[in-house]
């Protein structure tokens, strides 16, 4: 279990410290990019237009326009009980 | 990502199938069990008194003595967070 939540963390840091934005928030294409490339399955429509936005929409609590790692986990949270099949 | 998702899931799911109580949560017993397992590192302390309870008592919400998938989740972020180094 630590290896698969050091892998989460890390993946975070790696889009977090991408294109813009300070290195420990996602930003709006940190995001994006983050979403095609490692959850294809979990978010299978990131393409389409408006699902990046509502995603992130839901999770950014103080509507900065970054995800901070509490508000990505709180969404990779969310993807995770719908995978599971655990009551939301 | 996925697979390391998938993986907290699934681990959740073993443990949440454990001793006692429903299938789809966590019982003390079983978190404690998954703790000293699963998180040596994160929860360094688990076999101390007091520590289980501490930590299952932040997490659980409703207060009915088990941890929902959910509550779980919540309780790993924080860990998470503090190991990757973001302000909680």
């Amino acid at each position: 279990m630590e290896a698969a939540i050091k892998t989460l963390i890390a993946q975070f840091k790696t889009y977090a410290d991408g294109q813009d934005g300070p290195a420990s928030t996602l930003s709006k294409d940190e995001f994006k990019s983050l979403v095609i490339a490692q959850l294809p399955n979990l978010v299978k429509n990131a393409n389409e237009p408006g699902v990046i936005d509502q995603l992130m929409g839901s999770q950014d609590a103080d509507k900065n326009g970054e995800l901070t790692f509490a508000e990505f986990w709180d969404l990779i949270g969310k993807l995770a009980s719908k995978e599971g099949g655990f009551s939301q």
